[in-house]
């Protein structure tokens, strides 16, 4: 760890926190007339101002404060990407309160979990969620007051909700101004809780200080300013939209709500696109890969060229990338990040000293990297060996992440496990090439540690699924009693051919050390997949757990 | 005030200090390979690159470090925009000292006190500046080293220093690595003393973390990144050259370093404007007016139209800003701050709503306003009575700053005058239009207070000069027993005219309010003026301080 000093005082003080109240509140005094485009509940598209939306700010938060909301309380909020939604971004934070981001597909249990282990008393839930809400009200005694929010009259609205409260009623009766306080900057502004494949969610309590650094540093990396038109697709309770409705605001850009949607209408999302000539917006390829379909079927290509679309969840594929660019001229850029680190930590930036040295090909090739990390957290690949790893684009680590909106820890939990010297261990393998782009090369959980080095069971999986006679191929690591763990691998043959295991692995030393290669190459029928049509690598994991010791 | 709460812990953990370290650190670690192109002592332009450049910045903090400098320290600097101050722009605040910017056109005497003041012990000097070195030496008892930055071996630098230090000589035996410290973010990065026009130079002492968000700030304002070419202008002895060499380096772009130039020697400038396609530059319209002129000379119309030229200290003619445009593409982009606010304070941007609304003419009109609060600070107008006004367009107040980069005090000043509540007060009168944009009417020792109402001198002087037999006015605030102040007019005839003063008195009477008129308007020969060529107002205000009482 480095040295700690404190120098000489300075006389600039630091009485000014970084809250995010601030964001709204300057950017309601310079661009009062701003436009915030949303979708209302029964699916119309209408339209309001920056100063009308800040004046409904500061009345939830008068009514927040009017029915006991402190400073360091919790508020859950149960919603799609609706105007209400956006409101309370600013107005929870706003009094010092904690935004609880509620995912609404978790199963009620998991849902249950997250509300009580973050100590939520309020929850604000949106008319056509009360199904969930209803199935959390009994498992979560603790919340006061549930706050139903709808464009109908209280008296229109069923529910079994104990004493519901109605958003708009008791909105009516507020004050249009609210005496905002100063937030100590190290107080958290939301909380979201990680949906990992083993355990109960984990909380991670965002402050004000990362949230406002995390949205200067992205304004600055994508060039958000005020002639933007912000589209927010991600949904709203994922790691506060990825930061980017405070990127929107803080850079004064139209601000784009599409309310409800699914990849069902993906049009609506789409026709936005073109309808709000859309500049900036963040999603995932499985929502981006329906959009271009859309925008393919009609009659003429939509010109999207100052767009850039963040894409995050998975690496986006080729055929994305160059199709929505070839359509419309817009710009599909790959970005890094988790729920743990705000999120983004890289994003796929072309650099100058690049454009001349790789030939076109590969600079289309380089786009479906996880790019650059951006300025102001430190990226590290951690080697087996607890060392960091050099940026060659050969030594594979696991990625660890610091920095000022990186968690440090996880909210009530005893996690160490996940920390390494002020790093988030992201549980993701990769490396860094001497040109300083981060390519994810697998998932900790998917690497096969034999011996004490790696391997990529991915990489071996491509390479067996490249010969002419696999039509899908599995590898996973089998327990080893000398080894630690040792390469199994399964594979499907492509229909009409015969698999020659001998051959298969002639073809794979030619890529691969002797000591990577599986020991078996097993022939299979078919491999599990899960319920959304993906390898189950986990059933295979526990399927030759025993592959080594039992026999 | 508002009230300041404390709310839930966060798990972001606070851990993360804000360092300018930082900033380079990490642009080396994705831009290595990014280029610094300087001019040396002898006015050949040379390339480095940010790799090479930070693995001086380690040699000199551990040179530094060798010679006893602690954190805490001061080291002053006595340089033109040369790389070796450049790197100890990093250097020195990296390992949690103090950079004193020594304004080279200080008189010896205000630049001593600047260096006891601030208690700087060692000064680092260009070969260039070693006359300006040596008067201070015999006043700054307390300087313990002295140590010349030059191209040229230690034998051939003839200097009356004490003990003098060889820059280069020292650096060639240290390491290229530095175990650079974690600094307290609230840490003096830097200090600049401001010169005013009445006594000494008062200190303005930069934390860490301001310098930081400054950064952030202004990367995102102006849309600065890797693809921008940077020229650095401003002397790096001014309020740290506005912050643009931080904004350059956060943003991974290519660095260009003018070394020592002079307006008469515009042409460095302007040609390198040419040669190294700048994108990003800042400077005064004395100095962006010959550039104009010279880029009129060429025999081609350079293109600049990707440049933005950030321009301060005074209003930007009309007559530059287009003519920028229309020879070059290039947008003159008036910036408003001082040294107490690191600097930026407004930026002047379109809007995009006044795009729509405004002529040609009034858009072009717009540009020579102060602009837009920039995101992250507050700017209010101060009424005579204590209270902040309205945005109007006419409510004319004291412009009075808040923010994280804003200081908050003089430093070993009671000098309490200058705040109120929190906000620095900065001794301009200005308005804030209803689009929020800023504009400077009067400074405030211009303006002329009567019976609790201010009056501005610069209107009635303009209103003067407007009329065709005045060709030059000048209108002061005599001390009034009974009005506090009254303004007296003095004007010069145009050649071949006589100036009736009724006539005068009609015409003002057009615009002004009764109260408002000078009462009394004088006809002189001519109006005293400083060393530049202005009219010297301290001089008139002198002499007609007894203008009433001595009735």
């Amino acid at each position: 760890m480095s040295e700690f000093v404190t120098g000489h005082p300075s006389t600039h003080g630091d009485g000014y926190q970084l809250n995010t109240t601030n964001l709204f509140r300057q950017a309601v005094v310079t661009h009062p007339e701003q436009e915030i485009v949303f979708r209302d509940a029964a699916g119309a598209w209408r339209s309001t101002s920056y100063e009308a939306t800040w004046r409904r700010v500061a009345r939830t938060a008068n009514m927040l404060d009017g029915i006991g909301v402190r400073a360091g309380d919790v508020v859950g909020v149960l919603d799609w990407n609706h105007l209400r939604h956006f409101e309370l971004y600013w107005a929870i934070p706003g009094i010092g309160a904690v935004m609880l981001q509620m995912n609404l597909r978790l199963a009620a249990d998991d849902l249950a979990y997250v509300v009580e282990h973050a100590g939520a008393t309020v929850v604000c839930v949106d008319e056509s969620l009360l199904g969930v809400a209803e199935d959390l009200a009994a498992r979560c005694p603790q919340v006061r007051h549930w706050i139903v929010m709808s464009d109908r009259p209280p008296a229109e609205i069923e529910t079994s909700l104990p004493d519901p409260l109605d958003h708009e009623a008791l909105l009516a009766r507020q004050d249009e101004e609210f005496g905002w306080p100063v937030i100590d900057e190290t107080s958290a502004y939301s909380a979201c809780y990680t949906t990992g494949t083993t355990g109960r969610p984990k909380g991670v309590f965002y402050s004000h200080r990362g949230i406002v650094l995390h949205t200067m540093m992205w304004a600055a990396d994508q060039a958000v300013g005020d002639h933007d038109n912000v589209l927010l697709t991600t949904p709203m309770f994922h790691a506060q939209c990825w930061g980017l409705p405070q990127v929107a605001v803080y850079a004064r850009a139209r601000v784009v709500l599409p309310g409800r949607y699914s990849v069902e209408e993906i049009g609506v999302l789409a026709q936005a696109m073109v309808d709000y000539a859309v500049t900036v917006t963040n999603g995932a390829p499985a929502i981006f890969a329906p959009m271009l379909e859309y925008l393919r079927s009609l009659p003429e290509p939509p010109d999207l060229s100052r767009a850039r679309m963040i894409s995050g969840s998975t690496e986006p594929p080729l055929s994305l990338i160059r199709g929505f660019h070839d359509l419309t001229g817009a710009s599909i850029i790959h970005g890094y990040g988790a729920t743990e680190t705000t999120p983004l930590v890289t994003s796929n930036r072309p650099k100058p000293s690049l454009e001349e040295r790789l030939s076109e090909e590969q600079r289309w090739d380089l786009k479906r990297s996880q790019g650059l990390p951006v300025a102001g957290v430190d990226v590290r690949l951690l080697g087996s060996g607890g060392e960091f790893l050099p940026h060659d684009g050969k030594s594979a680590g696991e990625i660890c992440i610091r920095g000022p909106w990186i968690t440090e820890s996880y909210w009530k939990s005893d996690d160490e496990g996940k920390f390494h010297r002020g790093y988030w261990r992201s549980g993701d393998i990769g490396v860094i090439t001497s040109d300083g782009y981060l390519k994810i090369t697998d998932r900790l959980k998917d690497v096969i540690k034999s011996g004490g080095e790696w391997i990529s069971s991915i990489d071996l999986e491509n390479a067996l699924m490249g010969h002419p006679t696999v039509r899908q191929a599995a590898v996973v690591g089998a327990p080893h009693p000398r080894w630690q763990e040792r390469p199994v691998a399964l594979v499907v043959p492509e229909p009409g051919h015969e698999v020659d295991v001998d051959q298969l692995r002639t073809h794979l030393s030619a890529t691969f050390a002797k000591w990577q290669l599986p020991d078996e190459v097993l022939v299979v029928g078919e491999l599990p997949t899960t319920s959304v049509g993906k390898l189950d690598k986990k059933v295979l994991r526990e399927e030759y757990a025993d592959f080594y010791s039992g026999r």
